[in-house]
């Protein structure tokens, strides 16, 4: 019986990371198909020139013609968190080279927490708490015309893998679901089984609008003043996208003059500095980037990693390859 | 032709509510089947001695032997509002009067709201948010080892209608659920797709407990001190059903110690007196009772309530009757 050599590998990603990125099935896992240079993650890439796989985390420095000239081996990234660009260069796209992503396991939590916080920001949840506390229960603190979710408009941005799992959900409610997407036609819509609508009618009759949109140079700025001026009074703008498609001073200022509400998860820039209103205003929910995988959620990345490695090992194709071209319209 | 005289009807709720509880939709279909003896709701049954219809809603005054008298022919109650409990009495049941209950209406905020707290306890985002607000993005505010919703024990108590719909919502998460009910046996569990456990068990296992049990006396402190003193510690117990099946006492004692969390929308009493802890502390989400219908969603109850009476203009069963020996076990 012929030996088969199992392929080296090592991790990269922040010192003690990996205790949360591969759980003890993920790790028995690669255990049984790969070898690796080291149990723990290291932080470079020296010392590992047989190494044909990598399996990269949050802290995985840019793959560059430096870094990749010591790994001549290198046939695969498995990268167990979202977005690869801290990591991918001009250097990695130039040599044949396949990089998986981990989007598709971040993109769970991230569309659990969106739908969650439509719910709550749709009874103005954190507002009645809020206002609940300071009356101390003497006070009535509910207004009953304009909480609800029954009948209500959201407005999704971006019909991207998370912007879709959102949608999925929101199906399971009594709302009317409308999204905007360069890329979406209207029978693409309608197998969605919701309404594509220009960004701008979009804004202008949302109740919620919820951007689920990449930071590309083309979506900086997205929502500058004149398309939050757009916005319905009253209505809510929920970003657990990225800061950049928002522009934070114009949204301040529909903040602090209280005519639109939000819940701010990914801030422009993050955090913001310590002196923006958005930390006090009674109609802003602002969250330290949380959306996205947190504690034992980071694990479902380094599961979606591990079984992209195994797919490499047998010479099956990967799942969800990254490719320079897909960075053009994708987070 | 005959003409067929539409019965009487009138609507019994707190004035105003009407705008709420019926939309336009629900008030046109109802003008077209019954001749209402005021459009505007009444709060007492003086006046009305051919009523066959009472709509009823929150205010609607007990309907007792001297209320019932003066509606000699109400052959109908139909409830635009969860519980029936408030205005039903046994001069009611002694008489040959359908009654229906719009709790399944009700019971769907309760679900959604349950559902999205849960998720966002599972994150602590509500704490997240206060201590980012006070830390002012100047500390990290996430314990990554205690949050993240993947792989979590949910602890369901009551597989009531609300129960069965949280259950339903939370088969889309990662997590496992687990419930107690002294009505649910193991294949009636099996078929919810769910692990039916005694509440000890629950209480000992789970990392979220959400109680969905109707307030009876036999349920009544039902978490009392050794129950809740079974919980795990940092485990959150999840309130959107009745104060009194939680011993106040008792809980705040573990929410001061901080060895337990909760979000409680209904405490016992309600409100909480203001002198309560339960107000200030961190690791306490306090809400006045906004889980259930609210706002537009009022307009759901109304909706099912002239659903129940066109069945009975047209002489159909109702949907959700409810009798005396139903309230033994239902809220």
């Amino acid at each position: 019986m012929m030996e088969v050599m199992a392929p080296s590998a090592l991790l990269l990603m922040y010192p003690g990371l990996d205790a949360r990125v591969l759980d003890a099935a993920s790790r028995n896992r690669l255990g049984r198909i790969v070898d690796l240079v080291s149990p723990e993650p290291l932080t470079g890439t020296a010392g590992a020139p047989d190494a044909e796989i990598v399996l990269s985390g949050w802290g995985c420095p840019p793959l560059d013609a430096d870094a990749l000239d010591r790994l001549p081996s290198l046939r695969l990234v498995a990268h167990a968190a979202g977005t690869v660009r801290g990591i991918v260069t001009d250097a990695l796209w130039e040599r044949d080279i396949t990089v998986t992503s981990a989007a598709a396991a971040n993109a769970v939590p991230v569309a659990e927490f969106t739908f969650a916080a439509i719910v709550m920001l749709g009874k103005d949840v954190f507002g009645i708490r809020d206002r609940h506390r300071e009356a101390r229960g003497t006070a009535t603190v509910v207004d009953h015309a304009s909480v609800g979710n029954r009948g209500l408009r959201i407005g999704i941005i971006g019909a991207s893998m998370i912007g879709r799992l959102v949608i999925e959900r929101l199906r399971t409610l009594d709302v009317e679901v409308v999204v905007s997407d360069p890329f979406l036609d209207s029978a693409a819509a309608s197998a969605l089984g919701v309404v594509g609508l220009e960004l701008d009618d979009l804004l202008a009759t949302s109740d919620v609008v919820s951007i689920h949109a990449p930071a590309l140079p083309s979506t900086h700025h997205l929502l500058d003043a004149a398309a939050l001026a757009r916005m319905r009074d009253g209505a809510w703008l929920l970003n657990t996208a990225r800061g950049s498609l928002v522009d934070t001073a114009a949204l301040e200022a529909e903040l602090v003059s209280g005519r639109l509400s939000a819940f701010v998860d990914t801030p422009d820039p993050e955090p913001l500095p310590t002196g923006s209103p958005l930390y006090d205003l009674p109609n802003v929910v602002l969250t330290p980037h949380i959306a996205g995988s947190l504690g034992n959620e980071v694990g479902r990345m380094g599961e979606l990693a591990v079984t992209e490695v195994e797919r490499y090992v047998a010479g099956e194709a990967p799942l969800h390859p990254v490719t320079r071209a897909d960075l053009e319209r994708i987070a």
